[in-house]
């Protein structure tokens, strides 16, 4: 059955974001699961595109709106983004643990961004400040202060989600006791910094963005945002998730390429499987995501530096005294086994407890989404013990040892 | 010193492309280097948006302009575009062979394609009937015949130039002695074949695509293209050849990013070098390249398959009675040595005498343009000596194992 939950929209006041602007009153839109009970509380951050709704539940929106889902705008990946781990008898127990989920500053669930009304009664547009992974673990420590939660059994992220958990090791290295980046990393390489840069010129150069001022227009930049969302989905899969689920495959006879332009020569050629899917899943984006607020995420995901300020990785994390949890897929090259195995070494040149747990698979850097029968066991043990947990594996052997399990990476397709 | 030579567009006639649609005269321009002496003609089949201006030389364009450089709307990649391996003295030597590279139909670099005018005065826009590969091949044999040429000592070609020299072999066995495909494959994935997608779906909701009607416009979709090119570009390099090429490094102060619009938020952001590098590049591609024709050449390389009609790729192949070379790069992520060794069976199932030899590379797909060092001297000996040729190695170990040499890619980040 479904839990109860706080679902409900917090006004913390001015917020002045480390670029050094500032806002009168930022509101930030988010949810509790289970209760309270002083040590119980963990804080789960979400990924790019995803939302303060990472289980499934009756939430206040429920209750008021007599049964229909979720937040406003809502829907796909951004709802109930992660059911299989956190509820009920879940990896994160909500019975046990008292969750809490907030949408970052810059989204667009229901916390200020670019979309939302400024003062002068205008959306902001692209005169939202500048925002950054700092500014997210900011506001959710002011959400948390509101709530009346001191320090965090734990911080669990995934993907950028990952980053903003180690941003908290880093900021408030007191107030957390365990960190699990799950397909993070310290930085983002230049291959997925490139990849973001072009998701960003798609939507700028769509006529239709008109400098961010959008909003009571007919249309918004919905083909450059489709094509932003497309060059992410690539990155979220790979090539042997590919290969499994689409092949060279033609779509049916049913499925046509009608959403946007195409000229006649294409009908020789296959509408394919893969483009299908594309299409229908830009398709459906464009509808619950705002193209400012993708602007202005991956520029804070882009922007993101374990080391910034630091001489090195060791040196930012060298305050927190807590164990930290880095899990990742061999088959994901947004995310790395590589780019999670530097967290970890940064982490044990500290002497904190640290596990980098790897999981072999084949589905790209969704797999933190979709293989919770391997995201759950580790977590749930890491939670309750540690990096002892049972079901949590290292990299480095338990003989002390320093060989990393994993595969060499080194030898892959894509570090050459 | 430049060799001369003779550039020229050669009228072919009327043609009938696979799609059953024909054009009344098929126009082919081309460059053809050194002397025929009746059985030293070499086909160099051109990448992408590659030329027939393969390599450095006084073209007929130099004399005529009085020296200004190479054919009409050629620059950067196109021009000279393996002047390392091809010329006087190098890996295909043009003192000794007699080298013909053709623009394909549908480019724009000469050949009838998409630019071109129509009967009616008009260009054909998106009228122009839709290419395959075979279309190239069949463009080539003709060209050839009117060159007098019949049978061929070789077939060359890189990228997608290399699955344009598999289908000389499936198409023409009788006419070529050797087949030298180099970072190709017998297929695209389906990761390629979503970018390509995804390419040209920036250009086809680019308002000023116009449905393909915009040679008469003030501005074509310059926009898109530039996209095209830069999802493009991403595939041609590696994490690696990326890391050490930018990092993440911020560009200079006089980078600005100046050429798209931004928004004030970005600002506060660094440009990074590897965001200027693609913009750069990109500008620059605008200049030379037709957006139709990249429609036009990326749907006839995403529909290409070397096992069309056959019941396997073995069978496509089996009539071919020459040698074959296959040469991958170990970096390369766009066509891997994955996709090299299945070529490779292929000619092995048939007895076709085949080595597949893999380069050690970070550079990515691009290896193919930038190490001659580690292109030409197995070119060189394989059209010298065939598969016995002392530079050129094979995956299957000359005692007869067939253990391939090359890191077992399956560990590779991207196959998961």
């Amino acid at each position: 059955m479904p839990v109860d939950t706080d679902a409900a929209v917090a006004d913390l006041g001015e917020f002045r974001f480390e670029c050094g602007e500032s806002i009168e009153n930022l509101e930030v839109a988010y949810e509790a699961y289970g209760e309270f009970t002083g040590d119980n509380a963990i804080l789960i951050c979400h990924a790019l595109t995803g939302s303060q709704n990472v289980a499934s539940h009756r939430t206040q929106w429920d209750r008021q709106s007599g049964g229909s889902s979720g937040p406003p705008n809502s829907a796909g990946q951004a709802r109930a983004w992660w059911s299989d781990i956190v509820g009920s008898g879940k990896a994160i127990d909500t019975t046990e643990y008292y969750v809490v989920c907030a949408n970052v500053p810059g989204s667009c669930y229901g916390t200020s961004g670019p979309a939302n009304e400024a003062p002068d009664g205008e959306p902001y547009g692209t005169r939202f400040p500048p925002v950054s992974i700092g500014d997210w673990t900011r506001a959710q420590r002011r959400l948390l202060d509101h709530l009346g939660v001191g320090r965090l059994h734990a911080v669990v992220g995934g993907s950028v989600g990952g980053m903003n958990a180690l941003d908290w090791a880093v900021r408030y290295p007191d107030d957390v006791q365990c960190v699990v980046a799950v397909a993070a990393a310290a930085r983002l390489d230049p291959q997925c910094l490139a990849l973001d840069g072009i998701a960003r010129r798609a939507i700028t150069t769509d006529p239709n963005w008109h400098g961010g001022d959008y909003y009571d227009a007919e249309t918004g930049p919905t083909d450059g945002l489709a094509l932003a969302r497309q060059i992410g989905h690539v990155m979220y899969l790979s090539k042997s998730s590919m290969d499994q689920k689409f092949g060279r495959r033609a779509a049916g006879r049913d499925m046509v390429r009608d959403t946007f332009p195409s000229d006649p020569a294409a009908d020789f050629f296959p509408y394919r499987d893969i483009e299908s899917y594309l299409d229908y899943q830009a398709e459906k984006f464009v509808d619950r995501f705002d193209a400012n607020s993708y602007l202005y995420l991956t520029r804070a995901m882009d922007d993101y530096d374990l080391s910034e300020g630091y001489e090195s990785d060791a040196a930012a994390l060298a305050a927190f005294e807590g164990e930290a949890l880095l899990m990742s897929f061999t088959g994901d090259w947004h995310f790395t086994t590589e780019q999670s195995e530097t967290v970890a070494e940064a982490f044990r040149a500290d002497d904190v407890p640290v596990a980098h747990h790897v999981v072999e698979s084949d589905h790209g850097h969704d797999a933190f989404l979709v293989e919770p029968e391997n995201v759950g066991p580790p977590l749930r043990d890491f939670l309750h013990n540690g990096v002892r947990g049972q079901a949590v594996t290292d990299t480095v052997a338990a003989d002390g040892g320093d060989d990393p399990e994993f595969a060499p990476v080194h030898t892959s397709l894509f570090s050459g």
